[in-house]
């Protein structure tokens, strides 16, 4: 059992994160939110004012704090009493937010993998290049790290548990799909910070085909789904961290992750990569001024968090499981459909925030109430996925089945 | 009778004029270069060696100059004796350099109009901005000030002056059409300057259409013709000096320009330009740098002047024209094709300089014996075409014609 919640980080996803945990305050005791900017984390607390978030009464707590200073999150730790901290500030705090938490004893959860800033795509084994080399301080610290706890990774890594300990036999292969069929109604922009977005696709893709890593070019290999809610959709074959996690966890020897993409996104994306406007190298204006390309393409986008307000349609993430089950070939779909108007009516972010965010309060609550308090470091697939699920059903991101019956809602009491 | 040329600017146009310059210099004494970059105009000096270019043994001249200096540009004149200067510099320096010629009674030839730096794709009248404001003083002065003598503008004014005078009782249109059918074989470049080259096409199209300025968008209006050499190609209604030169001079209602694009050009302009990123307004980034989006994508862009040693192909450039001649409706299209690679062997740079630079040689030339020396200022179809397009058969540029017998050489003998 544990209570008290710290927040690191105050962009789209902290957010969801703050109402979320306001919403189920009774569980999570006092909430904290801190981040490099100050007045970042006091518009979350007047947006979680303005909904009326709380479950009882409270306040949102917050906090200036450089979280590469380890001392000083640690500090912070203490003085929020914070025996749970949800870190969905950049890809670069995950190893000093941890490094607080193994010092304070305080629970860990986290969204997406760590990045070193100064290297794009990193090659597998991504979770083996920095959080799992902590895997023997967590336990002998006992300390609970709950490593991308989001959407993807997080429930898609649930899903997987699911279809294996449930749906199946043996698995052949999983294929998790990605597709925000939302429309912000701008010329381009992206979902989240273009300096992260972009890393995620100009590098190598590496997939995890016939029981080893298998690497492939971006938009080099696609397919077209007919999807529930959103229709046909094309993605593309993508690096993402839970392939790797996945498998390590998981007897299957082909994981894929495929992120949709309309043409549109394609053809701006690789007119700006081929041109070297993606790149993260500085180059010389005829002035003089040395530039990186990146950050300025990153000054004219949309600010992500200006899209909320317009944004319509949904998103549909899900892994589709092939394999065999009681000597029969099977195909299921595992799903959750999305929608970017009522995450923004709920909690004054698009959706693709809210799927990141909803998670990892549903993670910290199972951490509350000692479910997964499980006091040493794991990835989201080692866990039962029941209890997860069910409270996401709860919560706001309900689970659904395809398969040969059909479509239909799960529940797991 | 006029002697010693002074060439302003050490771009690519700069070495073919200084390459053609010295391949007459029987006919145009001594020659010099000024630059605000002295390396360039001594690496144009290296070049004209390396080519053995001089008709008889000489040295080109380099000089330091800033030529928004009037002073030092009249100084410098009078230094090399020059009585004709060939202004092909920046389109910002035309204002400059003409006072100086006035003050010094130099002769003046430029290849395109001024522009302000601060202002993008003025509004017609273009001409009368700037250039005719000091018609005149020229007179006055006795100056000859040729304007726009390159070939758009240049050689297609003296093809409609041509057209009008021989081919044409009265014409109903000039359709100006520049194609490059070239390849650099790079993913996409500017052929010149990208700050310049862009500002072409980033404001409104202005033509002259029913005997009235005529208002589009860019690549709003589309015309595909099957041309000699480079063969069907589509181009685009652009503005362009020699429209408001050629509406004044000449008694036809309708005068467009077409510049040839390919989609895939259309498609990167189009991506850069929706994503701000040729603007000329600074942005800032979140590390609080100041910069101007345009001059970063210059700066990835790849050299203008890199691309002339891989440049294949050809250009074609025309003019159109409809008319009524002897009471019979009638078509005739005047026209010249140059060659990359042969441009590239004989003067180092790709075909675009080629024939933006021989022209105004050609117009000196013209100055120097005495056939164009009209001390005062006159655009090029207010001159006899016969001499230039004559000369330009001898030095590169020769003149063909497609009309109802089909295609063939023009000669004026």
């Amino acid at each position: 059992m544990k209570k008290n919640v710290l927040i690191i980080g105050a962009g789209g996803v902290a957010q969801v994160v703050a109402h979320k945990c306001a919403q189920n305050n009774v569980v999570l005791g006092e909430i904290s939110i801190a981040s490099r900017t100050l007045a970042k984390c006091e518009a979350i607390a007047a947006s979680v004012e303005d909904k009326q978030a709380w479950q009882q009464p409270a306040k949102l707590h917050c906090y200036k704090l450089d979280a590469l200073d380890v001392a000083a999150t640690a500090e912070l730790i203490r003085a929020t009493k914070a025996q749970i901290v949800i870190n969905v500030g950049s890809a670069f705090l995950n190893m000093s937010v941890m490094s607080a938490c193994i010092e304070t004893g305080a629970a860990y959860i986290d969204t997406a993998i760590h990045e070193d800033p100064a290297k794009i795509c990193e090659n597998p084994p991504w979770y083996g290049n920095y959080e799992w080399k902590r895997l023997q301080e967590c336990a002998d610290a006992k300390v609970t790290a709950i490593l991308g706890a989001g959407f993807d990774p997080g429930v898609v890594n649930a899903y997987a548990a699911l279809a294996a300990n449930h749906y199946f036999d043996k698995i052949d292969s999983i294929d998790i799909i990605d597709i925000n069929g939302g429309d912000h109604g701008r010329y381009f922009a992206t979902n989240f910070d273009p300096e992260i977005n972009f890393r995620e696709f100009t590098g190598r893709v590496w997939t995890w085909q016939n029981s080893q890593w298998t690497q492939n070019k971006m938009f080099e290999v696609s397919r077209t789904d007919d999807l529930p809610v959103v229709g046909e959709r094309t993605s593309y074959l993508t690096g993402h961290d839970e392939i790797h996690s996945l498998s390590k966890n998981l007897n299957v020897p082909n994981i894929r992750f495929w992120m949709g993409f309309g043409d549109h996104y394609i053809n701006v994306f690789n007119v700006l990569n081929n041109l070297g406007l993606l790149s993260e190298q500085p180059v010389k204006t005829a002035e003089g001024l040395e530039v990186v390309p990146l950050k300025v393409v990153k000054a004219v986008l949309p600010d992500p968090n200006s899209l909320a307000a317009g944004y319509t349609g949904n998103t549909c993430i899900g892994d589709l499981v092939k394999g065999q089950k009681d000597g029969q070939e099977r195909e299921v779909f595992i799903y959750n459909v999305a929608c970017h108007e009522a995450a923004y009516k709920e909690v004054g972010t698009q959706g693709i925030s809210y799927t990141a965010g909803v998670p990892a309060v549903a993670a910290a609550l199972l951490v509350a109430d000692g479910q997964w308090d499980v006091e040493r470091m794991v990835n989201v697939e080692e866990l039962d996925p029941r209890p997860f699920l069910n409270l996401l059903n709860k919560i706001g991101l309900p689970t659904s089945i395809r398969d040969e019956q059909g479509e239909r809602p799960l529940t797991f009491e």
